[in-house]
């Protein structure tokens, strides 16, 4: 199993016994999200968006219009960090100290590069969002490519971090057994599609998983 | 009403027709969500972090640990931006190009402090991830507290933005109607409260909205 390379900024600080540092936990953490959070530095200030994205291998890619004042212009050649977090439930303690939540979240740092083949990184992206839509509905024109830019962050510097289980209560608060402690859960689910025009709707849409 | 003040990087850019204004719009996201997307720059480069977030009026609280290579060490006096964002479905349009998401996103940009009342700020905190758990659990000790760095953020420089409906397909596409458009309702929902120890599951959690 490939682990993941950690450098003092990929290392997790906090929370060590949380850290996974294998990368086929990055791949299933990744796999698993629908948006992303995307930080960069603007003028001296950090600014943070939620974006789409998609992977392909070590490849973390995103996109965005081109143009005045866009993702491209912001952030091509830039240092960035992109964080996917699934919040998986709520960790009801016994004190309010060790309330907690259950996660999964991975965290990437890397250079924003336009993608080598932005058709390649744009299949990915709609794959993350929309799986099946790429098969289906009607592919980009040169013109509407042209409109979006396609940007590779690679996947070598990343951080995992997983929390799972109950409460970690202190033993005196465990003994004193006052209070209820345990975990919620969060589920994330698909609803009913709402269909905006005549057609039955597709299997990739009615069957999607999660 | 009072409105947001838009600054130009909180002044939506991309996308304008789904800027909002309204400064109860800020409230209601940043109410609804469960966890935030925190980005600072740390060495010249951007880290963007997931983590729990409360608020108390115009002010956005978080916290972390004390200490060495920590959140407050890292981010006290320094310009951060926070996301709260929430995904409300997956919008499949007629061509790949239309292609979006349903969401409900706030971005704000400020000056990360520690907070004035430590104690009123962690209230606001438990308050978002764990409604009713101050009121029950044990809360914490003066020793806790001092291992617990409480942040405040100012919610002045904010920018709202929110899609909802079907997909805004091109005339053409939508003239040829060959295949299936809509929307995929996304719902996160709680689970069934699972147990640590003996007592009864409090209606705090048991009866949790959403």
């Amino acid at each position: 199993m490939t682990t993941l390379s950690p450098t003092p900024r990929s290392t997790v600080q906090r929370g060590k016994k949380r850290a996974v540092t294998s990368r086929d936990e990055l791949y299933s953490v990744l796999d698993a999200g629908l948006i992303c959070h995307l930080a960069v530095d603007v003028d001296g200030a950090p600014i943070v968006l939620p974006t789409a994205y998609g992977r392909d291998g070590d490849t973390l890619y995103i996109h965005g219009s081109t143009g005045a004042r866009s993702l491209r212009e912001a952030i091509t050649g830039k240092p960035v960090c992109v964080a996917v977090t699934l919040v998986d439930g709520v960790v009801y303690a016994r004190s309010v100290f060790h309330h907690s939540m259950n996660y999964r979240s991975a965290v990437i740092h890397g250079i924003a590069q336009p993608a080598e083949d932005e058709v390649r990184g744009l299949r990915a992206i709609v794959a993350q969002s929309s799986p099946g839509s790429w098969e289906y509905a009607r592919t980009p024109t040169p013109k509407e490519m042209a409109k979006t830019a396609v940007l590779a962050i690679d996947l070598t510097e990343a951080s995992v971090k997983i929390r799972t289980g109950g409460p970690g209560d202190d033993a005196e608060d465990i003994e004193a057994d006052t209070v209820w402690a345990g975990v919620l859960p969060l589920h994330t689910s698909w609803g009913v599609p709402v269909t905006d025009n005549g057609h039955a709707v597709p299997a990739h849409v009615s069957e999607r998983g999660r």
